[in-house]
């Protein structure tokens, strides 16, 4: 039995309850390397696999045909926080096989929002008392007295500052429970080079042990169109255009990549 | 001839090319609203009428009919800006005699992200050349220096702070262009009172001039039990329940609105 995860969808960060941070992700790549892996076993006539397909509120979703239903099971998640629960439960009770991680998950989460002037107020007294102090005002840029309560809806009287903290990194949870796993990151950055673009796959190939790396620029991801480049071991191994042939190439070269 | 204008969905505020700030709205009660519109003049079998849809690009849409086509003229945007200069735009050229308007318009846009390291440090060294000085401190928290320029994606190193500045309101600028439009506001709370939500529907209604408002609170508009209160005069003249109810509902006393 082969398990294959596929990650899918912009995570989204909850602010104040009517307000969110969220990201450009439509969760349409993710859905056709569903569409490729669950097309490659029927090509195949194996039924020996299942696919477990993690993804967010607003993510691409079809219905999948009576034939296609039993071999995917869904999992819904919202912020980063609730990815990493998942992915972290996923990978500790399933002995995954293929990891396809498209999901764009908040680097931030929300932390608080501040009228400027009752922050600039808030760190000017505490200066006044305390001396010019650059680690009391990175505690106070953190965490101030003066925020907004939690899921009080932010006031639109005064510009506001907003303090955002890291989330967890979810792609190293992966290979950490489970090594065998052949992981596929994703890696979009915006107005790079394409050297500086292999680049940065790279590093996030070399950092988190993925096995490959679909690397693309955000001006070039629109679905028709969608260009960019896969990555394994440091080199280029195929250049596909749009998101159907993007998702059949990276399926045809995970797969290749245990069988050979 | 009438020309009924309609808003539908949230904005959403460009961050870094990548992420974004954006709401809960989902466009879902504009389209009802353009439906029951569509629905009360065919009832009526009148042609005599044509509805401008301003809409976001997540709002809910659906194929309108061959026969419905004609009478709907579709305006796509995307942030608020983008919003104050179509709604300016289309009520100082066209009369509108009804305008509904549903869309969620962010209160804020993005200005800056700085590392909170970076920004203590700038604040530090300020206030040791200049002095402990509000205005100083708002001015950076407004306008830092060491922000990331605009459109750089945003590192995942630090945690970060984010600027954000108030937008020009879309709703007066309705009654400012043409003070005979029928204007229809929305209120969207949350954790409040009826008696609260009535107070601020009342302040909206008058600040902005509109006829009605439906106000509701953000735990009660899901799809089927969406629920709120419908205020004209300061008085609660309708409780529907269920976006198609609240639509009908609406629209029905929108029309009688100016017909009686």
């Amino acid at each position: 039995m082969l398990n294959i995860a596929i990650t899918a969808g912009g995570t989204s960060e909850n602010i104040d309850g009517v307000r969110k941070l969220t990201n450009v992700s439509t969760g349409n790549l993710g859905w056709h390397c569903l569409e490729a892996v669950l097309d490659y076993f029927e090509t195949k006539k194996r039924t020996d696999f299942r696919v477990i397909y993690v993804l967010t509120e607003t993510a691409y979703r079809k219905e999948l045909s009576e034939k296609q239903k039993p071999f995917v099971e869904f999992i819904s998640v919202t912020d980063a926080e609730s990815v990493y629960d998942a992915v972290d439960k996923l990978t500790k009770t399933v002995p995954i096989d293929y990891f396809i991680h498209s999901m764009a998950i908040s680097d931030f989460t929300f932390t608080y929002a501040v009228s400027v002037y009752e922050l600039a107020q808030e760190i000017c007294s505490s200066l006044v008392h305390l001396g010019t102090d650059e680690l009391t005002v990175i505690e106070l840029l953190e965490n101030p007295m003066s925020r907004y309560n939690v899921n009080e809806k932010i006031s639109s009287d005064d510009n506001i500052v907003m303090g955002l903290k890291r989330t967890k990194k979810v792609i190293p949870v992966i290979k950490q429970n489970n090594p065998n796993t052949f992981l596929v990151g994703f890696k979009l950055l915006k107005d790079v080079s394409e050297d500086e673009l292999i680049n940065v796959a790279n590093h996030l190939a070399e950092k988190n042990e993925c096995d490959m790396v679909f690397a693309n620029e955000v001006s070039r991801i629109a679905e028709r169109n969608h260009s960019g480049i896969l990555i394994k071991s440091g080199e280029i191994i195929a250049r596909p255009v749009g998101k159907k042939q993007i998702a059949e190439t990276i399926v045809r070269e995970m797969i290749k990549g245990i069988e050979s």
